[in-house]
């Protein structure tokens, strides 16, 4: 594909500061999802000269398809009118997306310039949250009966020709009161009689989704059906909408990589070249709370000093205690995170997870605190020391297990992110009951 | 949806032991991802108990949705005859899929029982590597030629009927020489005039995919285009295949949990439930890598065994000299290897980006710093202690953070995953870096 070239391209002729060629290799080569990945790529500086180089028509695409950081970023510099321009040729649900986003007097003047019918479809997406089935479902549906015949429905798609939302692959079937009755493919259209009737072709297999469903759950049920769309109902199973796999994809990666960017306190929408101030204060946090950690683990440290004074050894080696511990506590705790993330970890099988895990950490920490209890008797020519880390490792490795397993399960229950504090407390854990164990073990044995 | 009340009933009944109920449920309330989703989130004793009790029509459907570890036990355990059985009824790029994880006898017998057309079809999608447009296609395409009718390509799709692979929403039109010309979409068939011809009406807006593109390039062109499908393509433009979005969302997945996985040294196809040795073995391998860098630290600590010795303090607060080196340049790492993944970190923007991180961890690192030495300061009444963390912890951020963005970009240049071994080689700098900073100048100026 030509696309890299595009890119590799552009950022030439960028460098070269030949703007027009610029703006005839954006406006020409790429899509819009692929001008804004290129967007995201840029430093601030150049962001701006390249986003004042698109044409007003693809903008509102553009502004869809780059995380919500560098979204609000590009949508302050740009004018008004060509923000209200940017809105023009949406579909529905992308609209109702990008209005979120926009300076409310924005927001008006646009629900203004629609007509009555477009305005209340618009309505309805925006007053559902933005993170359920409601907030990601298209409005424009194509609707059928289903005692009328396929020659009909075809009669009726002609007529609605350049009226369908993107990537409609289906008429969906509802009766006189307007509830879901199931769905007409466009394929069984093509290859059935057409003097049969709706009912006679139309499938039964695909669940309606509830308008309240959490977004997260839409995109598994997807995955797991592998689902290209889905009607979306009320409660009672009005038709109220319909979620087409687009959409979906961009929830399954935003939930893959929340897991990856919470670990490090970062999140999803982070831009890459967000300002220096703004990343600062971010992680300034992050930070912050480490250090309560790491003040934590020193305090503990601290108790001992008379040991340490005593046997500075204890001193060069404790870090390979804790850090152990840290390790393999973070192995536990990712592979739980991750299972709690696609829902397969419950009540269950958390037993038999925190057995399996607890004895994957003592084994582990049998082999290792052998192994460093070697080098240090041989390092330190004293069977005491290697006794004492031996012990402490072995401790530290169980106990990481079974808290990588306990913390993330524990915070879900009561409704903190594992992904984001998990790791911090974890480290707490095997960093003081690491450093306890080996200082407080030496303090009593050497 | 009733998902989630299903799975918490089949629980319930396993628990029970009553296996007819649990029959039951399997075979009629589940699709095959959501039982193969279920498994994987089973303990080997159970897992095998539900295995037995699915259906052989659908065992084919549920090995494919599950992960390769996961996929490999349950083959094991499985009987040769329903092995081949649970290979009918697969499309030919998911029966692609299967084989290579089959074995070889069994292989042989299926490509046996196939008629000519299918096994050659079968071989072609088998002759190229699993991670490619060629491993991911389905052969099975609906081709029509440019010039003839919609009226006359209608009638062939009602002949092609049951035989169309899932999720067909197009044919492909090709020339006389077979060679991509376009995409003939359903609802452009169903809302065209019939009399019109597929030239007038196919679109060019879709590119065709070389066989050989990397499956991650794949899924990037997916996204980016938010295709539902694509034809695929030999070097000289010949179609042989199609690739549907179904396949993709995997792709996505993995590729998003890659990451995630990868920095805890585990990989994205880890079964929850794999065999306590065969777990304990692949995370002893990462332990031992971490033993070497915890090791390196501690050499380095012991270089200044004689300044400890004089000033305990030092061996008290070391360790946080290097976890919030440790912790920031983790940041920095993880949106690097984000970036990489991406592919929205080039030589292009490296430059800006180590000066934006630079940036951020000096800023941070002035903090910090000031911050943890009033602390020092305050617990041992010295400022000369405060002065020498402040220095090096400033000294630390700042390094992490180049470190942060250098040792992913050169581990890509050189060839070597920055998911996998980048966080192991950027806590060696930072703890080394650390721990060498706070000690020196400890020993120069104390």
């Amino acid at each position: 594909m030509s696309t890299k070239h595009s890119i590799h391209d552009i950022y030439k002729a960028l460098e070269a500061g030949t703007l027009l060629q610029v703006k005839s290799l954006l406006n020409n080569a790429l899509h819009p999802a692929e001008i804004g990945h290129f967007l995201e790529s840029l430093p601030p500086s150049k962001r701006l000269v390249v986003w004042e180089l698109i044409e007003p028509e693809i903008a509102g695409d553009i502004l869809l398809e780059v995380n919500d950081e560098v979204r609000a970023g590009l949508i302050k510099t740009t004018q008004p009118k060509d923000l209200i321009q940017a809105t023009e040729n949406l579909d529905t649900d992308d609209l109702a997306d990008l209005l979120q986003d926009l300076p409310s007097s924005i927001v008006a003047e646009v629900l203004q310039s629609m007509d009555k019918q477009n305005r209340l479809r618009l309505e309805k997406v925006l007053s559902y949250p933005e993170d359920s089935a409601g907030g990601l479902m298209n409005p424009d549906t194509v609707t059928v009966r289903a005692d009328v015949t396929l020659d009909v429905v075809q009669r009726y798609l002609r007529l609605m020709k350049n009226k369908m939302a993107d990537n409609t692959d289906c008429c969906i079937v509802v009766n006189r009161t307007d509830h879901y009755l199931g769905i007409l493919w466009f394929t069984d259209i093509l290859t059935s009689d057409p003097s049969s009737t709706v009912a006679q072709v139309m499938s039964h297999d695909v669940d309606a989704i509830t308008v309240h469903t959490r977004d997260k759950e839409v995109a598994q049920l997807f995955e797991q059906r592998n689902l290209i769309s889905a009607p979306v109902v009320t409660k009672s199973g009005l038709l109220i909408g319909r979620i087409t796999i687009d959409d979906v994809v961009d929830v399954i990666r935003d939930e893959a990589e929340h897991s990856l960017m919470s670990m490090a306190g970062l999140d999803e929408d982070n831009d890459m070249f967000a300002p220096v101030l703004t990343s600062t204060k971010k992680r300034a946090a992050w930070l912050a709370v480490n250090l309560i950690t790491a003040l934590l683990a020193v305090w503990s440290i601290s108790l001992f000093e008379g040991t340490i004074r005593e046997y500075v050894a204890l001193a060069i080696l404790m870090p390979i205690v804790s850090s152990m511990g840290g390790i393999a506590g973070s192995q536990t705790l990712t592979i739980v995170i991750r299972g709690l993330a696609l829902g397969q970890v419950s009540k269950s099988n958390t037993k038999s997870l925190l057995l399996k895990e607890l004895a994957i950490g003592t084994l582990n920490g049998l082999i290792w605190s052998l192994f460093v209890a070697i080098i240090a008797v041989a390092w330190y020519q004293n069977i005491d020391i290697g006794a004492v880390i031996a012990i402490a490792m072995l401790v530290n490795l169980s106990l990481a297990a079974v808290a990588g397993v306990l913390i993330p399960i524990a915070m879900v229950r009561i409704g903190i992110d594992p992904a984001l504090a998990g790791s911090v407390l974890l480290t707490t854990v095997t960093d003081i009951v690491g450093f306890v164990a080996f200082l407080g073990l030496a303090t009593i044995y050497l």
